[in-house]
């Protein structure tokens, strides 16, 4: 029987709800971003006792679905101050959904100035003092956790990053090896660490599979699925074999990989960097060019990357890193980003803002532009310790342009601009300027139509379509991010029709109920419609659905693109 | 001939227009705010080139009125991200007014890293890059100025913190006594130094006193106006004898003196830094209890502070600099809050963001409450240096909260919430909510009714009468604002029906005119919705109006009042 569990930090209990009618259809961000709708005020303070962090596996978590395996989590954001959520794979989705949790929402603050832990079984909840894990970073909390239970339970955490509730702190979770994902952006490991809980351990011992009220059907959709991922060539080859790092040189060709804080949209030194050189460093090394993030993953775009001595560095090691640190830093050695990859990773802090970040800083004089060995220091030693300069590196990208009056920050709604330059590639910047989310290039990614020629093509450089292709990518997006899947399943979503057929279908099975597509869509749309509403109570009118100034004035070569929407052409993004 | 001049940073050239035919009767606050308003985007970036920074003097200003020479400055806020118009005394409105100069518009910023300074005399405009005073402090800045002029020229500045573009940065102007008046809050400083323009110096040498066009009645009004400030307890009595420092021990009995970042009503050592004590002081050690910060000024509430050696510390030492770094940071040795004071003079930071600042500083274990040595440290040795700390304390309260996840952060709009406590004196409560320049207190003086039982009263800790109270008042120092008078005067004129009578009888005859009462509100009602139109349209919307959350959660001692008004009641301040 799928359950609501609540814990109540300000009187350290927890209590068990039977899921409101209501919520009965609503899995991963549709159903964290109905409860942070619903039950947080828009105007409260994000570390405060008002919000409430949730967690969710999706509609599809728990089943045999390819690539079902994210966990969503939701609260109102201290980085962009409206609605966030966030989603990884990992372990933990699947173990939530196996125990009947369809969503545990963490509420208050507690009265003493301790830590705590929550440790959650088929039987029981339990909520702890912490001492030991108190200021550990998120590799040695996983292994602490799971030697201290002695099995390889789901563990949700923060790092010291979370704990001093820095503005890039993220939440990560264990993946099958006991390394380390995470749901990066929008500050959601300060929420946590406000709420002074370290972190959520998941015992599933003793629980069944989930199983889909139509298991013939299901395993039939499931099978389908699973073909549409290894058929399309992005899901089925180029993430594979390269990871996501494959669009390093994309977008380097393309001319929008932003470079030297985004003044430019291409890197002389792209070819250290991509995801080509990267396999072949890894093969070289003896590592793994290809990797899953949790069980069931098909498309396998993660790695494990080795150092010249062949000893782990890191896993996830993804394109908008490789990007932030390495083009926009104008770091060269791979070697350099992987190790804060690493770091960032262990301290727990969102390596796009902290990139993007970084990109200001050295505009700032801070350290200089390509000064890898600089970065890493600052990393360990002042963002990881809260030095009193790490804590203004921490507080990411907007936060450094305040402190030292850059003009050039690439930010909306206060949150980092990923991977991809606006002027060059107009759908993305779209998105990043309307999304619910702040920047966030997985909310409507549009590089897939404007470059990659999947869901057919825009034209990058002209504003035509572009807000019809970021608004529809929007709407799925937001459908997809309720299921549980991985986005990846967007590129043969777009392209082969059974993909998303399938998809359907086993939501339907596993329910017994009768969605259509266009359910789907207004799922979408619902949740997108809820998130705007929670914004714009919270203040983020539609002036913030605007790229910053320096995009509408300056020109980025190779193109001479500019950034040229008008606000009101933008504000047709809600028509709808 | 008035003028309108122009100084474009940018190819570091200058311009001088006649007057457009609907800036004529407006003047200070007025015209800023309509420059502002016409000629900066709402959502540019506040420290990039399409902001501008206008100075000008009231319409009063270098005539012989009594209290008529305030500055008014105006731009983008960095700090609020709306509006902003911040205004003191000085020398430099009479010399600006004398020389024709309606306002001194400062556009654009240079192409190169270069300082400037400009010179302004009744001939001439002159830039020329500055190296000499470039990181020095004002006091040694004005000295410097004036002796490379080897006249007391009028001097319009910026400290270090403007320089490194600190949120907390003010303009400074000098007095007659080569002393420091700020242009305090809003962060003017750090527009100023994103122009580069370290100072304007003005020269004001065979210019005759601005003559009104009817000097006779201009003469009998000025009298009857002169007399009204004398006659009135507060600015005859109360202010002349212990400057606006006699608040403390009348906020402390009210129960509204914001204690121990803003935890209590009442500060036990209250009388350690009274206002009777500080005069008791100032004449022991042979100081100056009553002294005016501009010629003409009849109020005379500034003093000269000296140490226990009878050397000068510092003048314009006011209230809520004195309760800011007293009750609000529970230090009770007056000398380590007369130094500081010098150094915040003289590094260029506004003193009340500042204070605010600091009691975010200690809940966040910063430093200690009570710590006086080390704030005064802090100020010397990393706010006025730059050093990461410093540039996160220099960034102001709402930045403070921000970088260590601090929940009691008192700002609106950002802006550090000034020397009342919102709870127990409501009618200011709505003034900082509503002011379209974020927490302001001189926005709409509400003590004078609440607590001073000027123009008549309302009971301070009832909701009934305070948006009509906060409304009328806030409309009209937006015309007072616009004369170049002192605030000051509100005192008499809500009292003694002649102060106002003979404050428009003087316009009048300054310009050959015949304003009414009703023009002078319909003034202040214009400046008031032009203001709100532009932050509208920067993105704070009405959700931005609001105190935070903690004055609705947490009572205050001693009376256990509660910020308790609804949103829709605070957006009834509108309606008019």
């Amino acid at each position: 029987m799928d359950k609501i569990v609540r814990i109540n930090m300000a009187d350290l209990s927890s209590r068990i709800e039977p899921v409101p009618e209501e919520w009965v259809g609503l899995g991963g961000r549709a159903l964290t971003s109905t409860i942070v709708a619903t039950e947080v005020p828009p105007t409260c303070h994000a570390l405060g006792p008002s919000n409430k962090l949730v967690f969710a596996p999706g509609l599809l978590s728990g089943t045999a679905a390819a690539n079902s395996g994210r966990l969503s989590a939701g609260a109102k954001s201290p980085l962009t101050g409206g609605i966030k959520e966030s989603n990884a794979g990992g372990t933990a989705a699947k173990m939530l959904a196996k125990l009947g949790i369809k969503a545990l929402i963490v509420e208050g603050v507690p009265k003493e100035d301790k830590w705590y832990s929550v440790h959650v079984t088929k039987n029981a909840l339990t909520i702890q003092e912490e001492t030991e894990t108190v200021g550990k970073g998120n590799y040695c909390l996983v292994n602490t956790v799971q030697a201290r239970f002695g099995l390889p339970v789901g563990v949700i955490t923060i790092g010291p990053v979370g704990e001093m509730k820095m503005l890039s702190a993220n939440i990560s979770v264990a993946d099958p090896e006991s390394r380390i994902r995470s749901l990066g952006r929008g500050g959601l490991g300060a929420v946590m660490g406000s709420k002074k809980l370290k972190f959520i351990s998941i015992d599933d011992t003793g629980t069944p599979p989930v199983m889909p009220k139509e298991a013939v059907k299901f395993k039939e959709a499931a099978r389908v699925f699973a073909k549409t991922l290894l058929d399309h060539p992005v899901s089925g080859q180029g993430l594979p074999k390269y990871g996501t790092n494959v669009l390093v040189n994309i977008l380097n060709e393309a001319g929008g990989l932003p470079t030297r804080n985004f003044t430019s949209g291409q890197f002389a030194a792209h070819d250290k960097i991509s995801g080509e050189t990267m396999y072949e460093t890894i093969v070289a090394r003896g590592g793994t060019p290809t990797h899953g993030c949790h069980a069931g993953c098909q498309i396998q775009c993660s790695q494990v990357y080795n150092d010249k001595n062949g000893k782990y560095v890191t896993s996830g090691f993804e394109y908008e890193t490789i990007w932030g640190l390495g083009a926009n830093c104008c770091i060269e050695d791979l070697d350099d980003i992987a190790e804060a990859d690493h770091i960032m990773d262990d301290i727990g802090c969102d390596s796009i803002e902290t990139a993007v970040m970084f990109g200001v800083a050295m505009e700032a004089g801070v350290l200089k532009f390509g000064d890898g060995k600089e970065m890493v220091r600052l990393l360990r030693e002042e963002i990881g310790k809260g030095t009193p300069l790490g804590r203004v590196l921490g507080g990411g990208a907007g936060q450094v342009g305040r402190i030292y009056g850059v003009t050039r920050v690439p930010v909306v709604k206060n949150q980092g601009i990923p991977a991809y330059d606006p002027r060059a590639v107009k759908g993305i910047g779209v998105t990043y300027a309307m999304a619910t989310m702040g920047a966030d290039h997985t909310s409507g990614y549009a590089i897939a139509t404007n470059i990659l020629n999947v869901g057919g093509h825009v034209d990058p450089l002209s504003k035509t379509g572009q807000i019809e292709l970021a608004r529809n990518l929007q709407i799925a997006t937001a459908a997809i991010d309720s299921t549980g899947m991985c986005l990846f399943i967007a590129f043969p979503a777009l392209d082969i029709p059974e993909c998303l057929t399938s998809l359907i279908d086993m939501i339907n099975a596993r329910f017994g109920i009768n969605l259509t597509g266009d359910d789907v869509t207004a799922l979408g749309k619902a949740v997108l419609k809820l998130e705007h509403k929670f914004n714009l109570e919270a203040g983020l009118s539609k002036e913030h659905d605007r790229l910053p100034e320096f995009f509408s004035k300056e020109t980025i070569a190779p193109h001479n693109a500019i950034w040229d929407f008008t606000p009101e052409e933008l504000d047709t993004f809600w028509n709808f």
